[in-house]
């Protein structure tokens, strides 16, 4: 389908409409969607001014509107807004006079996005507008998914962008729990916002030198954080911590028997890798790929708060050892993914130590721990870890995607991947090579996510991310204090959260006072999927349910948003009861 | 270091001042600039209107400038310019009042990169401002990378956003060679600020329904293009082509030995894969990393112009069987990363039937000229493969990152990747889960790269690409035809080439006429080097060079900006001349 025509949506379509605002805004809100029409009025201002012919033909396209709109003086203001419906992709930059057109269009794609971010913090906007997959698919009021042969005008891009946006889920709304990446961090925003627009490539010095310097430097930081001498050692920010992850098992194993990487795994003995049953999935998802098999990835066992038993791990190497095959790594957990559990690690360390191997903590959602004296404590002696995960795309609220793998050993990255492929890195450049980092990925572009995490350093310090950090941690043992002794509440495991993890159950007063047994069990399994699908319908709040081993559907909170506020945790508590009082 | 002064840069240190700027474009720069400030004043008239008194207290740190500086009518003007040296990031949103200042922030934010991206495209301004490491280190005029522990003004760090795009590499640089990927595309970009302002992730359906489908219906627009009937298949956005072909090979091994998923490689054969001399080396890497070992990545033989010799497969693969190996994939490279050759992908696939091996195309290069009518014959065969890769970031000139991995089997994704994890992929939901595609990925978030993929498409339509394509290829035989018989050129291969990649050696006056010989080849295996040096510390354009095989260093002219004309390609071969005539 080939238009460029608009596609007209309903009444209620607009994200940009007031209709979803309290009416208090409304005119600030107004006012704030003028901005970029002013800007509009300075272009085509200039235009009407200095174009010459040519120019002023291709123009033609462009409504004027005479009126004065500056209200907040006796100003006169000639107001000229642009119509996009006659212009097309082909009309901006690098099109011969596509200047202009290209400031008004993304001029009018940041109009867009600041009236989504102003309302994202605003709580009587929605969370979501929830919709089924046939819905969507099947086009909601004109919002059409399927892409054409033939171009569609900017002014149904710019629709597109708002039904985009419409349609979504806001993250970075302060009732939005139910990820460990949330909230929308302004300054991180707009470092993803320069680094899209810089739209380069981490590989070598040549082509990112400022980002490969930052890169270098925060991960020095890390490293210090960590406590390894010095900052010394390797790392690499990768896309994910699941990749974070794989990088570790890599390089123990490159480690230990570095003729894997020429000869593969034959020949290697069989290769045993230990992680906690409450681990991260992506451990056995690095077994499976990497060739080890999950089968020889053994789970650890955990105490009643998730944590790992110490005892067990030695007991499962030694059994391990004496049917002839080899441990080679231990993943201790900082910060479950569910109960946000911090693994013993110096214990771990001791046993590494003892059978000589490789020590990884996994740390992508509780490293942002390091940064606060109040809490770091949880990973004490994580500086003993031979590999490191952490995400500040999860804790420190940085925007997706930022996850870094940091190594003691230096060198070890590089010597696990590099194939000195001479086609992209030439031995023979004027400057300093061995800032060129790519042959040390298993990547070989790689996204620049450093700049915005480097941004939001620079403009929080180091204190800021620590007051992001305790703040959040001060809420969740505000819920917990809040629903340890209520009732109709039972909680998964007890004693404070060591992160903002607060698992807990709903229990509806139909379920009150029933004895425990297959029966509740299997009702009670229902109630968190119920209240959820509720809370998406009505697109309130969002926060996660799973279970966990044998226990049934709970709730799992967290908060990493500096948005959120006791008054939020009270929202949510008080939406699980009304939504769920009759179940 | 902690400071709320903003660190003074040079006389030449502004990237907005009009000194790198063509005299004739002077004012037309100073009104854009003037663009956000005009938001500036429109948000503080406002402020200043309707704040109460505790705002008023607070934007005692806001300058306010009386003057009349609307120059395009009579109309006054009450300008008010924010002073950003009293604010700090935690005076943004979700800080109380903080909407005003945090869209303050964006908007000078986007003045910023609005003019980085009007002297993107203009040719007066340099490519680059070459500095090596230890100069970028030591802080350029102010410009300091190091981490504190106390925040920074917003003033500060909008030097920095500055200073950080001054000293990087302009890549949508009209005269920007140096990388397969290039270009700024303005649809793109605006999908990337979206896609960041959104700050969502791929993994379920629940908090990306949107992207989701979009991706979803890509893939599928992809796989009819490739060929495969009805487009179906399966197929994820991967973050590069690294990792996609690391896909490619994951998933060909699990189809042949799905057992290698749980017990490792000790459950396989010794397994073997194939690849051209000239292909990427992430094939090697995957070998190297999925534990088959780089010695078991068997490469193939290529005629003069980089091509796979199918005869030289099939002897390879009778080899490897005859020692009692397992000969498992192949990879047919389409568009490869120097000479930019296609491998005959029909014969391949012809040989591949024959001995029942997985067949995989690497069009991360090539694969956009599926979209050409005219070219797309140079992919013949491609509709027989197992697997593609295919970067619309390269030759498509989609932001970075964007890069597809499509298979033909639908569900092979998921069962060779899947674990499962029940606190990610609650089966309860109430919507189709099978939307939820996380666990068919081995990382677990992935990042949005679909968006400014969707959003192009729907901006250019097919036949937008298409004649971007169509375009480079043409401007690329410009530059063959042009040098091929030029005094002081010679061709690394001889004939008209497939993709957009020429490559040449420049052989400079005192090379002329020296009989072949190590003495002369080492001379010219210097020539390119100190070129590219020259041309980086002068900025004017880059390309890459590399040497291949017993091959000196030659360059590699790659073109897939949009921006490129005839008259760059002139200015290359002009300064290539006049940098290396001496040498």
């Amino acid at each position: 389908m080939a238009t460029s025509e608009p596609r007209a949506t309903g009444g209620d379509q607009d994200p940009d409409s007031a209709n979803l605002r309290p009416p208090s805004t409304t005119y600030e809100y107004a006012w704030m969607h003028g901005c970029t029409r002013k800007l509009g009025m300075k272009i085509c201002g200039f235009l009407q001014k200095n174009n010459s012919l040519e120019e002023k033909g291709r123009l033609a396209g462009h409504k004027s509107f005479l009126s004065c709109d500056n209200s907040d003086r006796d100003a006169r203001f000639r107001r000229t807004e642009t119509d996009f419906s006659n212009l097309f992709a082909r009309d901006l930059l690098p099109a011969k006079n596509g200047e202009e057109p290209t400031m008004q269009f993304l001029l009018e794609v940041v109009d867009i996005l600041t009236n989504y971010i102003k309302k994202t913090f605003d709580r009587s906007t929605k969370v979501l507008d929830f919709h089924h997959p046939h819905q969507l698919l099947e086009g909601m009021e004109g919002f059409n998914l399927e892409l054409s042969d033939q171009p569609e005008s900017l002014e149904q891009i710019l629709v597109d962008c708002r039904d985009t946006l419409k349609y979504g889920v806001r993250t970075g709304h302060p009732r939005f729990f139910n990820q460990l990446s949330s909230g929308l961090d302004i300054i991180g925003l707009a470092g993803e916002w320069l680094t899209s627009t810089a739209n380069t490539n981490m590989f070598t010095y040549e082509i990112a030198p400022v980002f490969v310097l930052m890169e270098q430097l925060t991960l020095k930081k890390m490293r210090e954080m960590i406590g390894w001498p010095g900052g010394e050692g390797d790392g690499l920010f990768s896309p994910g911590g699941a990749i974070s992850n794989m990088y570790s098992v890599m390089i123990a194993r490159y480690k230990y028997f570095p003729e894997v990487k020429t000869k593969g795994m034959s020949a290697a003995p069989r290769l045993v890798l230990f992680t906690s049953e409450h681990s991260h999935y992506s451990i056995k998802k690095a077994g499976a790929a990497l060739g080890f098999g999950t089968e020889n990835v053994i789970l650890l066992s955990t105490d009643e708060r998730g944590r790992v038993i110490p005892a067990d791990l030695e007991a499962k190497i030694i059994d391990v050892k004496q049917k002839g095959y080899v441990p080679l790594f231990v993943n201790a957990t900082a910060g479950s993914t569910v109960y946000g559990a911090f693994d013993p690690i110096s214990d771990i360390a001791d046993i590494c130590e003892k059978y000589n191997l490789w020590l990884h903590v996994d740390g992508a959602w509780g490293g942002g721990l390091l940064m606060s004296r109040k809490h770091r404590h949880k990973l004490n002696g994580i500086e003993r870890a031979n590999s490191v995960t952490w995400n500040p795309h999860k804790m420190m609220g940085v925007p997706l995607q930022c996850s870094a793998i940091l190594v003691r050993e230096k060198g070890i990255l590089a010597g696990c991947n590099s194939m000195c492929a001479g086609y992209l890195f030439q031995p023979d450049k004027q400057y300093d090579v061995t800032y060129d980092t790519g042959d040390k990925a298993i990547q070989c572009g790689r996204h620049v996510d450093i700049f915005k995490f480097w941004l939001m350093w620079k403009a929080k310090g180091t204190v800021g991310f620590e007051q992001h950090i305790d703040k959040c941690l001060d809420l969740s043992q505000y819920l917990y204090n809040k629903i340890k002794n209520r009732e109709g509440y039972e909680m998964v495991f007890d004693g404070v959260p060591q992160h903002t993890n607060v698992c807990f159950w709903y229990i509806p007063p139909s379920l009150r006072g029933v004895p425990d047994g297959e029966e509740r069990r299997e009702k009670l399994h229902r109630v968190a999927p119920k209240i959820k699908a509720m809370m998406m319908e009505s697109g309130t709040t969002m926060v996660g349910y799973q279970p966990q081993g044998t226990k049934v559907n709970f709730f799992r909170m967290v908060i990493s948003n500096p948005a959120v506020t006791q008054s939020d945790i009270d929202f949510l508590i008080d939406e699980i009861e009304r939504l769920g009082h009759d179940l």
